[in-house]
């Protein structure tokens, strides 16, 4: 089949129906996670760090809140340019680095990777490229197992990392996977059930120039995630806020034109967003609210999410907003296999 | 006076001029800061976290660099909800948690420093407000100095608050803060050198709709704080990104409506900018670029910034981005002393 073959958007369409067996595979080779995670339970690290680029930074940054909140360790996310442009060479004893990478062959990654197991961290990438530069250059290796990424916009490697990092650090704590048992299943009702809302919110935001995205606690990934994708795949100037910091300046820039895609699940995350939602509905802006609490908040539309955990609900909220991001890009006349100016992998140090 | 003599933008306008005062007397009151960093010496932490809100969140970023380049720390910045959302209690012995807020009233950074200080933690407060509850919940603390502020745009206590922060650190490796002695009088040449570069940049950017604001290393912080800044002042849908990641996928966004603020100093930071201002330029956007290497870039217009060592480049270059979201706030009619939305001191948990 040449390329002239391929119909806009087919790459991505396919990947995005491809995550709930992906998400499944991924639950049943949980053993190969619970290995890497018993061999960072027998060096029981003091800190964490989390090294990523684009979209895996947004995967890194949930891991963050798991690492916090579930192991108890503080975190942080690894500036890359301290360490490829200036050369910082931290005591990193006693540090468990996370690098995450869908390609693995990001040369900063690799660099950030290599110095810091020199400098004494415990290393472990994860990413879906096995023989990849950056899973020689760590000590550990997760395998997302995600299947060749074709499509420019990363989909199922985004929520497969998210799911191999959420299976690798419940195994760190002793968990079971078990609130993960059936996260296939749930992928697949949520593709469905979020067709209707998914083909509204296209139609509704054809036109549609701003949009905010905005989330909190685990959520928050979700939002910086989707105003990715809706910048990458349709050229929307589309601009991330945690709930909290939205509240504190950039809601005076939210009007009667802003489209605001809120993330509201079920759970603390979604709680906190209530205030969020009231203050930019008073702005007139033009809510879409996706996430398993929906139906409980103010919003022109709605996009349902089943209920899970609340720490695996951005596995599942993700899926939504890659088909409204398909659909737009070819609602707007794009295609999100071919963006202008994208390349897969980005060679930046 | 009544508030209906005072003319738009008034405040704001008196605050950026205040700055090189402002700075000239931290440096001049370096010893206060310095006795700070010696209590931090004498507990000397293996790992730095950062804890802040909107503008305060830039400054902590900056710090963030500077902790890992010269300090030789690994740092992250604290997800306050980590803490006041889902209860994480991480052990923080042998941690430093360094708290930024100007107002020092944030409740939740207030509760994540409390928390922090019973975990073990060494936490510091830098503020505008010595008598604040955020100064009495750490146990050392560091005054900006930066006086009432009266603006609801921060610009004093933001380029205090990195003045503050670099004076800290710079005294923890034992420096004198040499390089920041004359500080004042280059902020005083950077706003009258700027004041031409401004005045074009206000007339060409009055009807401008989409900014990307991108800056590399240190100079990422200004890039984040301009876009926060143009965003709160005049409602621009401003977007900010670290160059290498501008170039993982956002860059296909960018077109020919697109204005990008690149910040292009001197020093490895600026010099990792060539290619992503290769990119944008290749896609089209109208380049505004500002610092101390503007002159060696392609761009529409340029803003010079006097050079400075690196690490000190980000307090100066916010200076003439500050005047230009003040002249574009009033150009399109607005008063970025009365934003829409804006409250001065917001109450997120």
């Amino acid at each position: 089949m040449t390329s002239s073959e391929v119909r806009p958007g087919e790459f991505m369409a396919a990947e995005i129906a491809e995550q709930p067996a992906v998400l499944a595979g991924l639950v049943e080779r949980r053993a190969d996670i619970a290995a890497v995670a018993s061999a960072i339970a027998e060096r029981p690290p003091r800190f964490a760090l989390l090294a990523a680029r684009g979209s895996s930074d947004h995967a890194a940054l949930y891991a963050k809140y798991l690492i916090e909140v579930l192991l108890g360790l503080p975190a942080g996310l690894v500036s890359p340019s301290t360490v490829t442009l200036y050369g910082a060479r931290p005591d990193l004893r006693d540090v468990l680095l996370v690098s995450v990478s869908q390609s693995g062959g990001s040369p900063d990654l690799i660099e950030v990777t290599e110095a810091a197991r020199k400098q004494g961290a415990l290393t472990v990438s994860v990413s879906n490229t096995p023989s990849s530069p950056l899973h020689s250059a760590a000590e550990l290796a997760v395998d997302i197992g995600a299947g060749k990424e074709n499509a420019v916009a990363a989909t199922k490697t985004y929520s497969a990392t998210l799911m191999a990092l959420y299976l690798l650090i419940d195994a760190v704590r002793g968990g079971d996977g078990a609130d993960a048992a059936n996260i296939g299943e749930l992928a697949e009702r949520t593709l469905r059930d979020a067709e209707e809302g998914v083909r509204r919110a296209t139609d509704r935001y054809r036109f549609v120039d701003r949009v905010i995205t905005t989330g909190r606690g685990y959520s928050y990934a979700t939002a910086l995630e989707s105003a990715l994708k809706l910048a990458e795949t349709s050229y929307l100037a589309a601009r991330a806020y945690s709930g909290a910091d939205l509240l504190h300046g950039p809601v005076a820039a939210i009007d009667g034109e802003t489209a605001v895609l809120a993330v509201t699940g079920a759970g603390r995350g979604g709680s906190a967003m209530h205030d969020v939602l009231d203050a930019v509905t008073d702005r007139g802006a033009d809510v879409l609210a996706v996430g398993s609490s929906s139906d409980d908040v103010p919003a022109a539309l709605r996009i349902p999410v089943p209920v899970v955990a609340e720490e695996l609900a951005p596995v599942l909220e993700v899926l939504p907003v890659q088909r409204l991001a398909l659909g737009l890009s070819l609602a707007r006349g794009g295609d999100p296999d071919r963006p202008r100016g994208l390349k897969k992998e980005t060679k930046t140090r």
